[in-house]
């Protein structure tokens, strides 16, 4: 069927306007994908006459369906009481003694059934859902274990049914579970042989690793990647967000899709990336909430050409928001991106931090994900924070109820 | 008609137990009044036996209704191409001389109808409202006119047809506007003279000004202050946001109700706060939209007893958010609230910030205002940002639609 979304602020981020904007555009949709693009008056009479349905968008802003591509949206539990704990002058030590932190994110995780994580992160992705999230990336990295990394990812492959597509990220190599402490290189042989029958299950998009001073080092990270490169998933990396540990450059000589966080990524980093066309997908949420003062190299990314996406990372331990509309409020106020900067970063170089080519701009062949707003300018969307101004959700060239 | 809310995880915010609560509580209404508040089990038999209405909530979290006691709600247009110049590099003098900043919100302001203008600020009041607010203090301070000041709080009256209470602020003595450009001490007489106007129209419930190097001087707002004293109206104050005037010991002088911002806040300030019962109103979204670094002396204000409320500082330039409850969150994480303080601080503080004494706590004899909450526990309310888990409010004994 064709159907037809007349007069609307089209935000294509395609095209060299700025925002890629087409003033009293309209859209053509053949199924699940955009049919034509362009101005009202320009649509060709072949293609009008063959319309079966109609919808007036009254000069609204329409935009790309928005992409959440960092999230660590399945676990059991939260960590509001450790929250308030480091509020009343707990250290990290504190509650770590009190069995806090990401253990027991793992230990909820794996005691869950996984219809009882289902029910939690449906309400997570529907609240994202609510802001206009068309595509979700999901990390597995709470479960430690090949059960309860297969768990994780089978309830994150399950939220599709929601109504919005989900791709899975194997993030196994997250955190050492207690019951491999002090055995790091160990835990990554298995993180690696667990990878092979969760690609077989189809649960597997890409592998990702956290390689940090307290993650894992660039050759156990390095391990992971052969892995996956053996398989033939592509790979992105937690890199840089603490220290420069040079992640980055390794995760470019495997061609990965993105490298996330990167506060402090070096020079020969942003080299890397450009060379292997790596997407920087930047994490505000986890910055501001961990009150980080150590700015990720945003000019220098713009200069080298690098695209920059942006995500929630949300988590329950350093990013429990539920609002990637705010989050492209704090890109822009505390990172310094410009308003098309942050709504390119979650569409268009979203999508690409998730190698998905058929999505985030709204070009002729992409999917029919577009989102209608209630607002007069696409910049209205990173002015405000805490405001939803969301009016209707098309995906795959139907209304999401 | 006396009704019954039952099974509910109380946060009273009154008594000795942290939050106030009590578990498996209940709460009896009479008309739009508590009328009872304690354990379910030990409602008294002889009001059991009167209640008409029965409403189960199923072990839920409840609290007093919100009360954002800080916002400039109403104003014509907003300032979204404002924060995209800055993003692109312009200066406030280049945003100036392109006819932006307040005087762009002045000049919409005055061009509005009072129909525009309702009919945004309504849509920005049912934003807070779905995040449980009860109550809503709005100022004037866009109009710097008889005729504007008296339509912005004209339009700020009428939203309590919304279905919440409204207290309106006069902030005549916001800026100068252009016409008096150079002739402040002018423009305060002005401020001065329309008060008694207002007043008569029902228009005022209490009088604010901005103290500030860019705003106007202890001795100006001595002046307004004493027009207000002189109709028996209380006083605020926006002070000590930008630099250290000593605009609160002035205000404590004339016991004011408030003072606002309160980063440069000295403490020769809190002192005079203390001795008056003033309370510290802190906007964590001012203070990030516009990337201060100078923390309000929070530990200072809670070490000498002065009460702390939260507000949004709704506002088009600096603190575009509409979200009471990501303020909370604000208030934890940039200025190291606990949970159980910031939600004092839009309750119980919040009212006693706006003089209110019959509202901000479950006590028998207050307002039946109250919220119920899709969360285990209270502490959640500030642990998430940009999620809203309100389930149902009761604004007055009724459920609010
Ligand atoms: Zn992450
Ligand atoms: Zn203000």
């Amino acid at each position: 069927m064709i159907s037809l979304w007349n007069d609307a602020r089209l935000v294509t981020l395609a095209g060299e306007q700025p925002w890629g904007l087409i003033e009293q555009g309209a859209l053509l949709t053949r199924g699940e994908q955009l049919l034509w693009v362009g101005p009202a008056a320009e649509v060709p009479a072949e293609l009008l006459q063959l319309v079966q349905k109609r919808h007036e968008l009254g000069g609204a802003v329409v935009t790309p369906g928005l992409i959440d591509c960092h999230t660590h949206l399945v676990y059991g539990g939260q960590r509001a009481n450790e929250f308030e704990m480091r509020l009343h002058g707990a250290s990290y030590e504190d509650i770590s003694r009190a069995g806090g932190g990401i253990r027991s994110s793992v230990t909820a995780t794996r005691e869950a059934s996984e219809h009882q994580l289902y029910a939690q992160a449906a309400h997570r992705a529907q609240a994202l859902m609510s802001e206009g999230v068309t595509t979700l990336e999901v990390k597995s990295g709470y479960g430690l274990s090949h059960v309860a990394e297969a768990k994780m990812l089978r309830v994150a492959r399950k939220l599709s049914a929601l109504g919005l597509d989900v791709r899975t990220t194997y993030l196994g190599a997250h955190a050492v579970p207690a019951e491999f402490l002090g055995r790091q290189d160990e835990y990554i042989e298995q993180v690696c042989q667990w990878l092979p029958q969760l690609k077989r299950d189809g649960l597997v998009d890409a592998v990702d690793a956290f390689c940090e001073g307290i993650g894992f080092t660039t050759a156990q990270t390095r391990r992971v990647f052969e892995a996956a490169c053996a398989l033939g998933l592509p790979v992105k990396l937690h890199a840089e967000q603490l220290s420069d540990q040079g992640g980055t450059q390794l995760a470019c000589e495997f061609q990965a899709l993105s490298c996330d966080h990167l506060e402090y990524l070096s020079e020969a980093g942003i080299a890397a990336m450009k060379a292997s066309g790596t997407v920087a997908v930047l994490l505000p949420g986890a910055f501001y909430f961990l009150r980080e003062t150590k700015l990720p190299p945003v000019q220098q990314l713009r200069e080298a050409g690098v695209p920059m996406a942006i995500s929630t990372d949300h988590n329950p331990g350093t990013s429990p928001t539920l609002s990637l509309l705010l989050m492209l409020n704090m890109a822009c106020t505390l990172f310094r991106l410009t308003p098309e900067e942050a709504l390119r970063g979650v569409t268009q170089h979203a999508a690409a931090a998730l190698g998905l080519k058929d999505r985030g701009q709204l070009i002729a062949g992409q999917r029919a994900d577009f989102c209608v707003w209630n607002i007069a300018h696409p910049n209205e969307l990173a002015y405000y924070f805490g405001r939803n101004p969301l009016r209707q959700v098309v995906r795959g060239g139907h209304v999401r109820g």
